[in-house]
């Protein structure tokens, strides 16, 4: 039910305003919730198929390798979409990283230095839960460092993004877009069931209160770093059933794109073959 | 469909010959092939509610952790078990790690060094592709070290397995039984399927060469380092269904005797509800 391609339909356009963007909306998908819960795990297939090939290219020297990268403000559904959607990736070609408040080491390093020992290799889906963009979010917002260091990182973010996607890394950037409302009501849908309590910390309630300051510096990173490369995909959010569904399609559509075949054997099959079916007990 | 315990069914009794474990049985379970399937993705939701439970234990203090070692010869199923077992579990919290060939900088520390690296955190469930237990498999086969240091290996090992299991982990160590007859047909059927055709090399008939040797190997391993904190369960694996069910089943066992409940909140849920829904536009 893909009206039109997912990529066409949830890239940011440089010049968008942020705010401008429905976070209810459900573009490229004609259907309701039901639908939607219906067709993401039919995608399981065909996304098994596309990543073992993946896997086996890179297994015989392709250099072909997938980055999905999400971000987004708390409870906008990065743990929801790692069950749901990349749950549906075979784990043993997948590499997940989940970047939390750096380390004492990994701030005596530059801000790529974490990021870059985490990307995937060759044959591997390497999904990211947060990113090297923090450090232009969270670290902007509480001025971590001065403005002249965030200022550099843009470019240095985009350096460091077109070196990976030129030697064969197809990036998929998601930022997760709910509005202010959701996270109230999701925050407060956590804190009135004992199975989420766990969830939720009182400073998410203080971070919130630099809602604003946290979508400017997502327009400003998404205006900056949006290249011919690696380009932003804002997926509204609002709807979890819509963001699963999402997320899978714009891993699908990348997969297809990498136009993925099975290597061609560099062994003889038949001469193989013919070890194996005259092999004799106790040894060739 | 379960008529014993599957810990009691599969766990390595010391004195027991490799030899006489059966490759097609299927202890533990009353059903066939089509049973087997239908109740392992059932197994889907009872793991999810364990697995949360565990990572949000996690979160809040517990050093509770969990790990399934996996080892077995070439085609015993490895792959598959990701697929089918493993990829029942929510990837948010899960630390995979396939051990392959070591590296030279791997090769310059002890042999323990490279995997204690990759032990699950408090709250994560770590699967081992391969362990620490390839160092005393295929290094004892081709006589990659001495005979002394493989022999002072099986103490190094329980006693590092023994510090994991004291200090809050749970291991599942499981040993994918197959017959030599059965391997043959894998290698044979991989050879005559072009999308399996990247998975056969020609040194996994070398390989095969040594098998009586791996198996003494094994045998070795299993009785050395069956302990009562970190037991061997050998898991018949010629029948596909039956061993991917096995794993699933040990894994829902093992969370299950964790004995694990929703972490109680650190903070007054009542307090912060009132912050939230007294909130006024544009922060607190």
């Amino acid at each position: 039910m893909t009206s039109t391609p997912i990529t066409d339909a949830l890239r940011y356009r440089p010049g968008t305003d942020l705010a401008d963007l429905d976070t209810r909306a459900t573009p490229g998908f004609d259907g309701d919730k039901d639908d939607a819960a219906k067709e993401l795990p039919d995608l399981a297939p065909e996304m098994a198929d596309l990543q073992e090939k993946l896997f086996a290219a890179g297994y015989t020297g392709s250099g072909q390798r997938l980055l999905l990268v999400l971000q987004g403000m708390d409870t906008a559904g990065k743990g929801g979409i790692l069950r749901h959607a990349v749950g549906l990736l075979d784990p043993g070609g997948m590499r997940l990283k989940a970047f939390k408040k750096p380390t004492q080491e990994e701030l005596a390093h530059d801000f790529l230095w974490r990021v870059s020992r985490e990307v995937p290799a060759a044959g591997e889906i390497g999904i990211f839960d947060r990113s090297h963009y923090e450090d232009v979010l969270v670290v902007k917002v509480h001025e971590l460092t001065d403005a002249a260091e965030i200022e550099r990182r843009y470019d240095a973010i985009n350096a460091f993004e077109k070196n990976l996607v030129d030697s064969g890394t197809v990036m998929i950037k998601c930022m997760l877009h709910i509005s202010k409302d959701t996270q109230k009501e999701r925050l407060l849908a956590r804190l009135e069931d004992r199975t989420k309590q766990w969830k939720f910390k009182p400073e998410d309630i203080d971070e919130r209160g630099h809602w604003d300051e946290y979508q400017a510096a997502y327009a400003t990173a998404l205006e900056r770093c949006s290249t011919a490369h690696a380009p932003w995909y804002v997926v509204p959010s609002d709807r979890k059933w819509y963001r699963n569904w999402a997320i899978g399609q714009l891993l699908r559509e990348a997969l297809r794109a990498m136009d993925l075949d099975w290597p061609t054997p560099d062994y003889d099959v038949e001469e193989q073959r013919a070890r194996l079916e005259n092999e004799r007990e106790g040894g060739e």
